[in-house]
């Protein structure tokens, strides 16, 4: 995906804010959107650094093929109002809201902007902080399709996860009739973004759950280094790169005829708050971690095999290895995309952490990507005896925003589409 | 504080990893740590650079004066044991841990370098990634002197907090025997420091409870660009820098024969977790945020004052103003460090954000620190309209550990002391 040029970076919000000018911000922050409509998707990951900013507008939206993010905040938000004008608004605004905030800018006015008897139409708390690579990506859940006469749009695609095997979902952690996907490489940008939305929201949408992420677990960047999730093991090794084109179309972007039109562009978002019960895990002898996955610990080279990156012989794995299990050859093709978060949230009361895996997949459709592999690995999968689903939820994730006109959910609001 | 040359950055995790060889990353570590003895308190903060590491060895414990890491995880422990043995096991355990970890090495053999058929001597997330200024900082809970015949070395100051008006404690975050602070730019690398002294620790302590702060709110670095907190505001513009030896000493560091022996060089935490009703603030006006604070919100100036730096006028502060009530003049010269962070933990179950700042503060002396100074607050602060303490806690931070030979609390532990 594209990346702005370095001009962006160093301190955009902190000049618009001091110079308090609200006005000049909305020129500015117009601007930036206008020149980066190269947008989210297919730039060269090699560019991708820290303090830059992510373009916003484009056929896909930006925070899948993107390369991954340091840090995550995300939230599901139910809909409070049965009235389709104040919704189609609040798209708007959140539309324009995002298009200034992962461009650097503070919404509207600003902190300090406007008049001193309002509200500030931003919070403040990012000022000073560079855009860090902030992404933000809406998705519309099941639920949403009942309301606003939207009922004969929802796609055969966006359907409820049926209860797998061993999970043990807390209702407070599911679901959603919206969500929002904040990415950003500083966390204090990613927070201030939802909670902005949320603000902008207020009467119309209420935060269900949110969930913050504090290291990636995946890359969707080729020669990165792969981080490692809470079991100490390289994690996104094998998985869809943001610059192979050919399989983001065959598995990540809704292509024409898949369903509605007004996905054409999309993905479908599935979300899975794992529970990892790490204290078990870390009493586990490493010959059974390396059985678990399928992989060795310190390189991460399927089994067998002396690199991170030599393709997995699958037979060398025992059979409820989680790769043996997961790998496309043995899922007739099945292929998903992977951006998931590991999570610390305190501690459950009996003296563990209460940490995790927030897994987040992307997909053409669920149908035929989340759906058949997590059936696979929930019936057989090693690796359950130190996880837990505790959360679940799935959205359908429009098209991009084209451009400054245009909004988020446009192709599923208005009658042309 | 000293920083350790650019050397031992890049990726000493990731090199010491690599070779797979426990007892080369043994080497590498325990010299590490001798090389860094000059330790983590008065050194030029300018060379804070987010990659390196921090020494452990000094007259005081890391992690006070230490310039403020981006990342924190916080941990309060209960002991699960009464030999006293065993303890003192533990600490000599948990000391050679935390050396090896801010020094950018793995807990023992490491994640692979042992017995395939044992657990591994490290949990393995954070090979590969930077020291990161990881400091451990440990202090002991009033409820700890009840255990091991430690009665009468609890110091006096140790005392337990008063019930302030307004306080909400909830049990699940309050008190403590034992707490661990790791503060690092990286959140991965201080959450798997927590993790592995829990792990360490197992069936002789257990977490009590824990907290993630994603940002920190304060500095201790007099040129840094003063951190926002979650109302918007910058916050730590006046607070004891790292590099003030003078003001260090008569307020944070506890002096000779200021109580027992055991406590010279050490200091008292307070941690308040602070519930921040961040939707009822968003809905004020810019006005009334400042009149709260009694400073602007763009710069960051005392009332009627042009610049952040600007010494308080506090007369031109309404009475109630935050700054006005918690100013040292207003309160005999009560001076504290602040250290805060920070938090987002997800949802309340009403559809607001669960955020606010885990307020850390560092004092010779909480009864003529913290507690008349919360005493002041909690009875005429306009700010207490916005929040709510609900966590709470105090611990005596014994001094820093002088050498490999010693360890954290060795002069509470051993007679000579
Ligand atoms: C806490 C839960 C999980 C953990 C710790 C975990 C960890 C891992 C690890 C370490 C790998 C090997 C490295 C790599 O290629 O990325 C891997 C691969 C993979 N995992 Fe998971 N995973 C979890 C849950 C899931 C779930 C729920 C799914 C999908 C339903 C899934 C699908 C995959 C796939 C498709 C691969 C790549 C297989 C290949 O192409 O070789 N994982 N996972
Ligand atoms: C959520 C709760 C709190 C917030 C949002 C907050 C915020 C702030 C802000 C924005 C400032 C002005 C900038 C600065 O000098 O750092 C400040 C100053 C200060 N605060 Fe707080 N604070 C909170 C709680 C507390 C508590 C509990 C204490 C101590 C009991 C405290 C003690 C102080 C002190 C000593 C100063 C410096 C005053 C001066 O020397 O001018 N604060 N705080």
């Amino acid at each position: 995906m594209t990346e702005t040029q370095g001009g962006h970076s160093p301190s955009r919000r902190a000049l618009i804010g001091w110079g308090g000018a609200g006005l000049a911000l909305g020129a500015a922050a117009a601007g930036g959107a206008v020149a980066m409509t190269r947008a989210g998707q297919d730039a060269d990951p090699a560019a991708a650094e820290a303090g830059t900013a992510v373009g916003f507008h484009g056929a896909h939206q930006a925070g899948i093929a993107t390369p991954v993010q340091d840090r995550l905040h995300f939230a599901a938000f139910d809909v409070k109002t049965d009235d389709r004008a104040a919704f189609v608004r609040l798209l708007k605004d959140w539309t324009a809201a995002a298009r200034r905030m992962t461009a650097g800018g503070t919404v509207g006015a600003g902190a300090y902007g406007g008049l001193a008897e309002a509200p500030p139409d931003d919070t403040g708390e990012a000022l000073g902080l560079r855009p860090s690579r902030l992404t933000l990506t809406v998705g519309f859940g099941p639920s949403l399709f009942d309301r606003f006469g939207l009922a004969d749009r929802r796609p055969a695609s966006l359907v409820d996860l049926p209860k797998f095997p061993g999970d043990n979902l807390d209702r407070a952690r599911t679901g959603g009739d919206l969500c929002v996907q904040a990415c950003a490489d500083d966390p204090q940008v990613a927070v201030h973004a939802i909670r902005n939305l949320a603000r902008i929201g207020f009467g119309k949408v209420a935060v269900r759950w949110s969930q913050l992420g504090f290291g990636k677990t995946s890359s969707t960047t080729p020669d990165a280094q792969t981080p490692r999730n809470l079991f100490g093991f390289k994690d996104g090794t094998r998985n869809i790169a943001g610059t192979e084109t050919d399989r983001l179309s065959r598995f990540v972007w809704v292509g024409d005829g898949d369903g509605p039109a007004w996905m054409t562009g999309g993905s479908y978002l599935v979300a899975r708050r794992i529970r990892m019960n790490i204290e078990t895990w870390d009493r586990t002898s490493l010959q059974e971690q390396e059985d678990v996955f399928g992989r060795d610990k310190g390189e991460g080279a399927p089994a067998g095999k002396p690199k991170e990156h030599d393709e997995p012989f699958l037979k060398a794995m025992k059979p409820t290895a989680h790769v043996r299990l997961a790998h496309p050859d043995a899922n007739d093709g099945v292929t998903i995309l992977r951006r998931g978060y590991s999570f610390t949230d305190g501690t459950d009361g009996l003296g563990r952490l209460d940490a995790g895996l927030f897994f987040l997949a992307y997909q053409r459709d669920p149908r035929t990507g989340f759906i058949p592999l997590q059936r696979r690995l929930a019936a057989s999968d090693a690796l359950n005896e130190y996880i837990q689903h505790v959360g679940s939820a799935v959205f359908a994730i429009p098209p991009g925003v084209r451009d400054a006109d245009d909004w988020w959910g446009r192709t599923l609001l208005t009658e042309e589409a």
